[in-house]
């Protein structure tokens, strides 16, 4: 690995960035963090890693720059902002950024750091905390060729599943891409359950019969036992599936193309902010629709009959 | 299997039911088939079965008696018509219906022949023609514990999962459930699509990435790469997949629970059936929403911005 004899930064250390970075250092490449809290560091300065008291310093002292943040206006700050990576960064370098983002803001990144001979991609992630400790993340990347080739040995490190998907901001819009699926594949659970509960099936033995044909998805079998046993533990809490939500309506206007179930969904998870429910599972949506039915129910008690 | 030892009828011999008649003719079992095309019934016969010339003479000649029809008015007709099975059929008999239609309609049917002994399952199935011909169904089965212990060797004869869901009804209930999470499922591979095709995505390698984790869905990894390909050929068709949502809709208005996304993709395959795509594969519901793009490219042209 000659070739990757390169210093890594990792600018971010939330609850992916810490396990991404923690495989970095584990798999032996020479790894410089920074988090606003730095009390963060300090697992992975036991394990091996360097500390840097900002993002421009990690820049000044690194070849490859990952970035895992929460949302757009997070990652112009670390790239662009005071001490940002930008005052520091080399011509040559390169910045890796796995936050999910808007694909314009990503598209307009990359030609700024281009123009002082910095290359970007980038490379969002799905698989959640989990695939972030063990290493098993699916990454989706967009950039050049050349670029993707240098950064693969790191992405490598920190997924199982790396797929170069387009040019730069590709991987923003498969990432996007994911949310469209994950949430509308929610919907249909919820509008199925719903009608499943309304109609007195046996709903785990309703599940058990239609999970392994077309009717089967990951969230099927994966948060439909959760809902059916009032488990509303996040794997994704409905908050941070609002603001990918928000960049797939901001990313289907800019390319003019309809986005009729994820609007709809938009809202529904509306509904579930506003009662509090932000930190809840993304499979609360459910709850949206069973809000719904009882209104329903009540306005036909009131007219007498429903048909 | 001496409890077996007993005739069993097939009224129904289309593309699923000739190949559920032909697993029981296959697996031993004495097999009186009835088809409204009598020529419908030769290739069973050739491998050992009876035919009879009327529903009222299969039920006459058998202790259970299997229905495999089209629609809601088509189980009635066989089951109440003249010359139909009601008709012929004894005090202790039981008649199974897998066509897939109304729940409601299907308490009726079981109560007016409950009036006279007679016993009934809905045992609707998924799994397609192929599952059929193979002996590999999913069969969701609503009614009595005893009807389905006695039904159950013929059950296992045509299907791999037997699940029996709850009361006469809920086979029927469960189907619905099946169906809708098919087209929400459905709903969003052509929605991210759209997105994807739009953003510029590397389609192949955009499923690819996101099929693993929790986008993934069946539709997604078998439909996918069909509409990918412009490949229209059906698993099931626009038009058989109306008929099943509009018995979803009018179940979801008799329980009083609304059904969303249902009704949307109702309406959007309406459009393809009005334009002459109802013998497409469900998963032309894509071209509703291209079309729908489509449609709004042009009124940007017109007005010059998006957003």
């Amino acid at each position: 690995m000659s070739e990757h004899n390169e210093r890594v930064g990792f600018v971010g250390l939330g609850i992916m960035g810490a396990g991404m970075a923690g495989n970095l250092v584990r798999k032996g490449f020479d790894v410089v963090v920074y988090n606003r809290t730095a009390a963060r560091t300090e697992p992975l300065v036991a394990d091996g890693a360097e500390a840097a008291a900002t993002p421009r310093e990690v820049a000044q002292r690194c070849d490859v720059v990952f970035i895992c943040v929460s949302d757009t206006p997070d990652v112009e700050h670390v790239l662009f902002g005071e001490d940002g990576i930008a005052a520091g960064i080399g011509d040559g370098a390169l910045v890796v950024d796995s936050s999910t983002v808007s694909p314009a803001a990503t598209r307009e990144w990359a030609g700024r750091l281009a123009e002082r001979g910095v290359g970007f991609l980038d490379a969002p992630v799905s698989g959640g905390s989990e695939g972030a400790a063990k290493g098993t993340l699916s990454i989706m990347v967009g950039g050049d060729d050349t670029h993707v080739e240098r950064a693969r040995p790191y992405l490598e490190a920190m997924g199982s599943t790396v797929t170069h998907v387009g040019v730069v901001g590709a991987g923003q819009t498969c990432k996007l891409v994911n949310q469209i699926l994950v949430v509308t594949s929610m919907l249909g659970v919820s509008e199925a359950l719903v009608l499943a509960k309304a109609g007195g099936l046996d709903l785990e033995k309703t599940i058990a019969a239609v999970k392994g044909g077309a009717a089967g998805s990951w969230m099927l079998a994966n948060r439909g036992p959760q809902v059916i046993r009032d488990d509303w533990r996040p794997g994704f809490t409905v908050d941070l599936q609002q603001k990918d939500l928000r960049l797939v309506l901001e990313a289907a206007d800019e390319l003019g193309v309809p986005a009729l179930a994820t609007s709809t969904i938009f809202h529904l998870y509306r509904t579930l902010q506003r009662e509090g429910l932000g930190g809840e599972g993304n499979h609360a949506l459910i709850k949206a629709l069973e809000r719904l039915a009882g209104v329903q129910a009540r306005q036909e008690d009131a007219n007498g009959s429903a048909s």
